[in-house]
Parts: C-alpha cells; structure tokens; sequence
C-alpha cells in the first residue's frame, strides 16, 4: 500500500488547505476573508483543489445576505499517524486531516532496545490502531524521538539515553514500511507542535514548552516555527547548569538541571529520604512496593508528607532558576509546563512561578502566562500530526 | 530637507537590490545567477529598477563567452546613517548603499542626560559628520541605543540605565528631524547586525553576537533575522544568574552575571584589588590616576600582574558559564564575542572557550566556532546602516 496523496500546485493552494484543516470547513466567502486573493483567484485555486480530491464540497453556508456561499472541507478521507517514543513508552494516534484523534494507543516499551527491535514494536502497535479504526492508509507520519534528531535526513544524532539508534535512518526506513511521507523529530519539538495546534499555546507564535518528564528539554517555537538549532540539539535544557559547584550528572558535568530534577532525579531524593526516615509516607510506600516513582511523591505530599512537598517545591526553585535565565534571554510570550512530571500538581507550578517572576526582569515577565499544557499524554502525537501535515500541505 | 528615494515596487525588486548591496556591481547575467526569475522578467525588473534610479548603469561586463552583459550597480549617491548611542559615548557614521563606511566620528555622551540634551549633542555631531563628508541628504538612518526597545515604534521601554528615555518615541522625532526613514533598535542588536553584514558573521544564520561592555547583552540572529522577543528585551543576558547566591546586583537580584562581570564589576574588584595590596600593578595606576578603567586591567594583565590577569580570566569563566548555558538551549553555529571588553585580550577569549566547550554537550560545541567580533568601534553603527536600508530596500 503505497500513498498517492496529491499536493498543493502553489503556495496559494497550501495556505487554503491550512486554514482549512485548522477552521475546519468554510463558506468559500469566509475563506476569501482570511487570504488576499481576488475573488476569481480565489475561485480558481478552490476549484483546482476540488479537482485534487484534497478538498470537498460541503453544503451551502448560511446566509451572509446575498447569494448563499458554498462551503468547502478538506478530505474527510485523509489520515495523518502520530507516533511518539519515550524512554519507556510509545502513543501512537491516528487523526483526520483536521488533526482531530479518531483513535490512540499507547504502552511500554524500552527505547534502550534499539531502533530494530522497537520499530518492530511500534509498527505492530500502529496495525492494531489501524484495525481498531478502519484505517486504510496513511496520508503521512509524524515521529517523535527523545533526542536530538538532524531534522532534514529525519536520523537521531549522538542521542544520550538512546544506545544504538545514533544514525539510524528513521525516516527513510519508515517511510519504506508505512509507504507514506515521513518527517521525524525531537519528542519535545512535536509536544511544542501539538500544544500549538490544538493545546494551551494555540497559534503561539513565540514561546517555550519545557517537558519535565524522566530528563528534562524545552521546545522553542520563534515566529510560529520550531526552532531546531544547527545540530537540531537546541532546547537541551536539561544540562545547563544551576550551581557550579552542584551535584555531578550523567552526562559527566555537576551541577545540572537534571543532577537536581527530573524523574530520575526525583526517585532517587525520594528513596533517600524515605531511607532517612525524613519522610515516613514515603518510606512506607518503599517498603510496600519496593521502588518509588514520582506518582509516589505526588501521593505523600497530597497526604500531607512535608518532605515529599519540599522535593516538589525545590525541583520547582531549580528548574525556575533555569526558565528564568531562558526567559532574560528569549523573551517568549507564553511558557508552557507540560511532561509526566506536571502530575506533581499545583505545588510545582507555583514553585516555578515564583522563581521566575522573582529572578527576570520586569519587562520580561510583565505579561509572561506560564501555564500547564493542556494535552497531555497525546500532545506529542497531536504535534506529530501536525509536523506531516504542514509538510503535505506545503507545495511539491 | 526631506528624502524622496524611490522604494522598490515588489519583492522581486527588493531581493535584488539587497544582491547589488551585498555583493557590489554585477552584470545582468551574474544577477539572473542568484533569483529565480525568467530572463525577461529579469530584464523587466532591472529596467524598472533604473527608472526610479535605484539601480544605474555601470559599463559592460568581462566577457563569459557569447554576447557582453551589462553591467549594473545600486545608486551610488544614496546615503545611509548609522547612530549608535552607548551609555557613554556616541558613534555616527555615513555609508553609501554598499555600506562601505564614508566618513566615521565619535564623541563622549552621558545617555543619562535624558533624549532631549542627547538627541541635541547627536544631531550636532551629525551635521558636522554631513559637513566633512559633503553629504546632502540621507536615504535612512538606523538608531541604536543602550536599552530595549519596542521595535516598531521605535521608543525605549523601561531601560534600566537610561532615566527619562522610557517612552520617548526616538523614531518619530528622528524621521522630523532628518527627514528620512528611520527605525531603532537596541545597540546590541545593531552590533550583531553589523558584523551579519561585513564582520566575523558574514552572512550568519543563527548565531549569537553577546556584547561585554559597561554592561552585558546578547544579539539573537536566528533564520538571518534578529528575534527581539515579545517585548524587546530578548539577549539581556547581564542579569542571568551565575550563583543563586552571589553578590548582590544593581537590578535588585543577587548573583547576576553583571554582579560579577562586565565593565562596572571589572573596576570595582580592580579598585579592591589595588587597596587590599593583592595587585602592585593597579595599586600604582590607582595612586596616579586616582580611579581605574578596564584598560588599567589589561595593561597590568600584559605587565605580568597576576590578580590582573586572574581577574580576567575569573571574568571569562563566569561570562562562559552563561554563554554554555544558551548554547545549548540555542544551539547557535556561532558565538561572536564583542564589545569594549574584548580589549582584554585573549586571555578572556580563552577563558570563554575553555567553559562553554567543557561545559556545553559536544553535539552543541562539536562545531561551534567562539571568536572576537572584527568591526570593533563600528560594528553598531554599520548594524544600524544595515538596518534602515533592510527597510528601504523592501517593497513600500
């Protein structure tokens, strides 16, 4: 099964198809209203796309007074996958050319096993999702890594907690299984897409999403585009330093963000202190389960545990310090909080909160939302969409 | 006196004469060479560009085999002005529209006299600026200051060391005045624009041009364009923390990089240093100068002082640790290290280098050239030359 979408003729056509997919359908007198196109131009360029298939006719609007309009919609029949692999989970998700979900999966997996073996899993995964929804084909694949990705070739680059998949073509090898356009990217590049898409950054055109998850990274979105860096490593936040003198890192230097939080980091303070007898709830949740997590932390502290509420609270004070110096230097208009450790609740957010507000400079955060993301576990997959579409939906 | 030079009519006009700008005479051939444009639509363009005397004839070109081309270059009477006000000084300069520099001067200003007293001292220098240079008219002029600025209308907004400027509207008094486009940015911008068009990072990307002078800055080049962020005060990187507990800084914050480094912290632990007795060098210069400047510190660096030279490097080390840590948030293809400091000498330079590559990951530094700025005292005012005929050379 091989896809034969067709594709904008021009950049006319691709700005149509856009709004489309983002408005959802459209009187064509609406459309004319979003784009500077002379009436005839504007005719021209919907019948051609009729024409493609790529767009559909969809009734008559409602009356705007004079003759009624007719409305148009993009393909009901397109598909995008969005695919996004953790450290140690993949979701997969499947979504209409108005990147609304029609169906998700998600389970474990160990990215440790390396690019054969875990796209063995993945593309099992991804039949299953098609069978669950009647999926046919799809129009185009977004995937998410977590590492750093060279964003043309679509293959990871020196990624740290990836052993085996530096250099593996991921793009070209899923484009020959899925037999569709691929693109592949940073999972926290496609977390920032989503969240734009469809999340708390919707149509953001400059701001941060900072995932605290198992590491920590940041998706950088400047004039409505991610920015990826040269090496496509921008936004490795998770080792710029807090204290020089700080506790050493896995990635051999002291005093990193991730020395001091994150999910691994969490876990370990935890166990210490339930060791330590700091925190009695913790320690009864070791002794009961045998290892902590952070939902362990998120329970004591809503228990009342003080020590569990003072990791939280200090794992917000160093990542501030680090958004803070983020914010002096890039000036965004929203920073978002997203990635499993959200889970860890207000007390978190608060903590992160006051530090920047507290360390940037005034004209930086007068008017500076830092919020939660609103997606969840399906941004990555949501911005894995939308990465493929933008690309179909771009000229030939 | 008011300027009436014609604006190109497309965008097609534009990109060509910001090539003729850029790259000097050029036959048509040579031309058709970097657009994608028909020949005849070429030829159409070029000839509409000689009609409003943008562009001018200039002879025929070195034969490439077949029929001559002719010749054409950008109207060489058009005249840019570059203003760069600093906190203690003034540099205005006339270019032509190749932005070859034409004649150059450069006056002390105390920037807290407030815009009136300053706009008045800055418009004096520059009739006289007109006067040796025989310039009768200026097509634009660029405006740097030493403070964020809301770009497009062009006032400074709340810069902390400009009192009684927060507001002015800079670009609207300067357009009355010399009767010519202006627009203004902040001085650090304009440097990273200047050495973008004829310095260390010609024709750069996404680099970072970080300015060590009285105070510390960051100019952000990103896809070939300056990001200002939401506010204007994107690359104020003089109030990133260093130590979550350094010393205590002007803005009200403790452990700033400002707090430890730059032009002011320099003298006042090269002041500590000549009266605690740990440096027999600045302790003369002090007794005989009665204060000391940081050209006091690198000539006792260069004269074998050792707490001279520790000072320097101590200062390189912590201005390192913030430039790594916007390495990799940033990932940049470049750093330029510019501004009054680098006269310092290598030993910052080293110092720099020696904790951004430790200290960032190798996918980050792995091909990260650091280097000295190369326009030195005329890097802001060619930024600025840059910046006005960016504008002037757009479609109108």
């Amino acid at each position: 099964m091989r896809s034969t979408t067709a594709r904008p003729a021009n950049a006319h056509q691709a700005r149509l198809l856009r709004l489309l997919r983002d408005l959802g359908p459209q009187s064509r007198v609406a459309l004319g209203d979003q784009v500077e196109l002379s009436r005839s131009k504007l005719a021209f360029e919907i019948d051609r796309l009729l024409e493609t298939g790529l767009v559909v006719p969809d009734g008559l609007a409602a009356s705007r007074g004079g003759r009624r309009s007719h409305n148009v919609r993009i393909a009901p029949s397109l598909r995008f996958l969005g695919v996004d692999i953790g450290a140690t989970s993949v979701d997969v998700a499947v979504t209409n050319a108005e990147l609304d979900i029609l169906g998700h999966m998600a389970e474990p997996l160990d990215v440790r096993d390396g690019p054969v073996a875990v796209f063995e899993q993945v593309l099992a995964l991804v039949g299953k999702l098609r069978e669950a929804t009647s999926t046919e084909h799809f129009d185009g694949a977004g995937i998410g890594v977590p590492g750093p990705v060279r964003f043309p070739e679509g293959t990871p680059v020196a990624p740290p907690i990836m052993p085996g998949w530096s250099g593996f073509p991921v793009r070209e090898a899923m484009t020959q299984e899925l037999g569709c356009p691929v693109l592949v990217d940073n999972d926290v590049n496609l977390m920032a897409l989503g969240e734009q898409q469809a999340g708390v950054a919707r149509s953001g055109r400059d701001f941060l999403c900072v995932k605290l998850g198992t590491g920590i990274g940041c998706g950088i979105v400047v004039g409505g585009e991610v920015h990826r860096g040269v090496t496509g490593s921008a936004g490795d936040i998770g080792h710029i330093q807090v204290e020089p003198d700080g506790p050493r890192c896995a990635c051999g230097n002291t005093g990193c963000l991730e020395a001091y939080f994150g999910g691994n980091a969490l876990v370990r303070d935890a166990t210490a202190f339930a060791r330590s007898g700091r925190s009695p709830e913790l320690a009864g949740r070791l002794a009961s389960a045998g290892r902590l997590t952070p939902e362990d932390v998120s329970a004591a502290a809503a228990a009342g545990d003080t020590a569990a509420l003072g990791l939280i609270r200090w794992g917000g004070k160093r990542t501030g310090q680090v958004i803070a110096g983020l914010v002096s230097f890039f000036n965004p208009g929203l920073v978002v909080i997203a990635g499993g450790l959200t889970g860890l609740g207000h007390n978190l957010l608060a903590s992160i909160r006051t530090q920047v507000y507290g360390q940037s400079l005034p004209l930086a955060t007068g008017n500076l939302p830092i919020v939660l993301g609103e997606l969840g576990q399906v941004a990555g997959v949501v911005g894995g969409a939308r990465l493929i579409s933008d690309h179909v939906f771009s000229p030939a």
